[in-house]
């Protein structure tokens, strides 16, 4: 290995563990941590985020790359990894340290008061902070740079190379196919899901969700699960990818499709590359192909009777009070039963899309001012009655819902969309070059299925783009009528269209 | 406030902000950490180490105490403050950056390989580890300087101001007295303790403690519990202190004196003054005054008949079964049982101070070489025949029971019988100052014992060293008599000697 790219490789690496330490403070924070340690928790993390920013614009690391960038006897993945530093590099040079430090202080602390806000379901709690945070996003799409509307600044930062107008001309496509299906289907009677809000037993739930992991071949000696408020998956490196769940004794959905969703991210990360911790081929692709990964597992393969063939007996035999009387195929209608609700992380797979567009629309306003924090609350609640003609009763059930803005985290609810739209496609195509992948899920098998995604996905970290990958393993780009395919046949068989 | 000395402050709070953050991955790393992750953690713990080193020799930190000495305006306490980073800093100048990090990675290397050795009764497995820790140790002690005895710079790390000579004296005056007192006690009959180690079920044993914990005055909102191999308590700010716990279902004393002992050294840490974070003031005095907390808790006030009045018919109600029998006076003696044992953790409050000195002399020879790593094990078990007159049946009893060469801790045994001394003597203070006392915790209020170490000890922080504290609080120096006489009045009576 060429000597200035190994000195490039250990800085990399060096901000990697500055980075990942945070996230365990991080991690600590949501899981474990006493309350009373908010206020020097957020300084902590604000000077680790300090620390990150000096090494990533550290003028050696620079040179580094400039020399780098302009060796011609680099293999292709290490000519990747320094195009990819390289962009980073000159984005990250654009902020102020004293920025960096601004924003996580003021997140860390966002996300005290989000959660504060919610658990007393006041809004005027979290406004401040809240309205703190769009200020300093503004600011960094200002910094960052944009040609056409600010929220492509920071989209770029979770889908590299995603505009916003086409993120608008995918929404535009796929609205009214989703909508016309969304619409035949609330024609017909709901299937019966009661059965599915009985009291189920935290720990049994909690004993059937491990199951599952390890049948996803999760692998717990490179990880663990724990409970939070919202569920997530944080990786310290491809050795240690942690996940976490929510158990609602009185919903036994929000469980099993958390678990399925967070272990699907995490066998991206336990799929990366370990010898390319901290640069980018050891990295995920994009928001989009992560989420992709959690969705094909939660929805392609977690909502089909196919996984369910297998594992809805073992289920039975963990619930026998509450599913003995319930068969397969109703079990298989009511966990795909279609109305829209008030939260994206249980909703059905065909409003979700709602609950995304929402977001996106309510974060470009943000952004380029035509929506203040204040009046919020109330568009939330009009733009929820007019997608999905519901009445949001409680601004915890509404605006407060989620950790993600207090998180600092706008510009990137479309990925969401796109993850549903790429696994579809993806998922066809493992099916295509795999024949009896489903008979062998069917089973419990899931290997053939992980080993496709690991050849075809995790192992290159970034070495391609999103749109270069999803080419180079579907043949062409992506595509949402691969979604709208699924979605129509799935659900036309349950609702009998 | 001074500008200089607002500089040096924050200065100091963001090497406390990395400090407390490998505190956090430590604490994460004994207690949850998947074990694939261990080579990773390593590397991260290695460069916060290195990270934390470049802060504090940090030349414009440098400057800063240095024009801070020369400054006569400063109140008492912030003198106090700019004298000890003054010795802090000139040390930490004496190590290299690469040191540091070579020193981080050898204990996180070797406190996995310590866990596996121990686990597989191997101490092999330990071993090259081990050596490169003690040759690390020692040029540490050269690094550092000394007048006498490599072991001086390394115990001075801990217990500030205190030399290997004296201790060697404090050992030698009061080794024949304790000697004489256990060998007394060897001739009598000892008190029956089979009910304490009946089954105890793991989660009963845990409530209990969590009780005993509250009792203290122990705040779960700036802390919590958790289970490690080894009990310890860590700190990441005032505001959270965490204890563990160790439960053995066939031994109850385990979690008892391992709550309150833990319980103790939290307590120290909750009191100090949390304006003061990062700075000496802010900080325990040394680890023999911080034993001094523990033990006190655990031994004068946990083993006395005054503190079990309230709490044990609190515990027979949690383990009828196993002591609706057994009156408070056979419980006591039990818990009093002398008895020479394997390990230092479990031993009773006499025959302790032997492991302490078997300790403290291994060290010593380890670090001036006259010893060789590769030996330890037959000289630590002929040790424990002569000093214990007991038989080490293996190496995972022995020389591989816990946990502190591993991490690199040397130097500083001596400062768990220092704790112990200092406890007797302060006991002996707090009873005279505030009467009544013990009739307090007779009833379980353990309110004006902890208000009389907050106001006299938690709250001062560094700015007393031990023996100026000591001087103060007692009205003398540190003086081993007390805890002979405090020793020698209980188990008369005990033993009916």
């Amino acid at each position: 290995m060429n000597a200035d790219y190994k000195k490039y490789k250990l800085k990399m690496q060096k901000l990697a563990d500055v980075n990942y330490s945070s996230a365990v403070l991080q991690w600590d924070q949501e899981i474990y941590m006493p309350p009373k340690s908010a206020e020097k928790r957020a300084q902590q993390l604000a000077t680790l985020a300090g620390i990150s920013h000096e090494l990533a614009v550290n003028n050696e690391l620079g040179d580094l790359i400039k020399k780098l960038h302009k060796n011609n006897n680099l293999s292709v993945s290490e000519k990747r990894n320094i195009k990819l530093s390289r962009k980073d590099y000159r984005n990250r040079k654009k902020y102020s340290t004293d920025f960096v430090e601004k924003l996580s202080r003021a997140t860390s602390e966002g996300f005290n008061h989000w959660q504060l806000a919610r658990k007393e379901n006041n809004f005027e709690i979290f406004a401040p902070s809240l309205k703190k945070i769009v200020s300093l996003k503004q600011k960094e799409s200002e910094l960052l740079g944009y040609k056409n509307h600010p929220y492509d600044a920071l989209l770029d930062q979770f889908e590299p190379g995603a505009k916003t107008k086409e993120i608008d001309e995918l929404f535009t496509g796929v609205k009214p196919q989703l909508i016309a299906l969304i619409k035949a289907i609330s024609k017909k009677p709901k299937p019966a899901d009661k059965f599915l809000h009985l009291h189920y037993d935290k720990q049994k739930q909690w004993d059937f969700g491990i199951e599952l992991l390890k049948q996803m071949h999760y692998d717990f000696d490179a990880g663990r699960q724990d409970v939070s408020a919202h569920p997530f998956t944080t990786s310290f490196s491809a050795k240690d990818v942690r996940v976490t769940t929510r158990i609602n004794e009185k919903n036994l959905s929000e469980m099993v499709w958390s678990c399925i969703h967070e272990g699907g991210h995490a066998l991206y990360e336990q799929g990366l590359n370990d010898d390319d911790y901290g640069i980018p081929t050891g990295e995920a692709i994009s928001l989009g192909i992560h989420e992709s990964q959690s969705r094909l597992w939660e929805n392609n393969v977690g909502r089909g009777k196919a996984y369910w063939k297998k594992n809805y007996p073992l289920l039975q035999k963990y619930f026998p009070e509450n599913l003995s009387a319930t068969g397969l195929d109703d079990f298989y209608k009511a966990i795909n039963r279609v109305q829209p609700s008030l939260i994206r992380t249980s909703a059905d797979e065909l409003t979700y899309h709602s609950h995304i567009m929402i977001r996106f629309e309510l974060e470009k306003q943000l952004l380029e001012g035509s929506l203040e924090v204040k009046d919020l609350p109330a568009v939330w609640n009009s733009k929820y009655k007019e997608y999905l003609n519901i009445d949001v009763p409680n601004d915890s059930q509404g605006v407060l819902q989620d950790v993600h803005w207090s998180h600092g985290g706008m510009g990137y609810f479309p990925t969401y969309s796109l993850g549903s739209f790429y696994a579809a496609q993806f998922f066809a195509s493992a099916k295509k070059d795999a024949p009896g992948l489903e008979a062998k899920i069917e089973k419990g098998d899931m290997l053939p299925l992980l080993e496709w995604l690991r050849d075809k996905i995790h192992r290159h970290g970034k070495l391609y783009s999103a749109s270069e990958l999803c080419q180079k393993i579907t043949g062409e780009k992506l595509n949402f009528s691969y979604f709208m395919d699924y979605a129509t046949i799935k659900y036309k068989e349950i609702y009998e269209l």
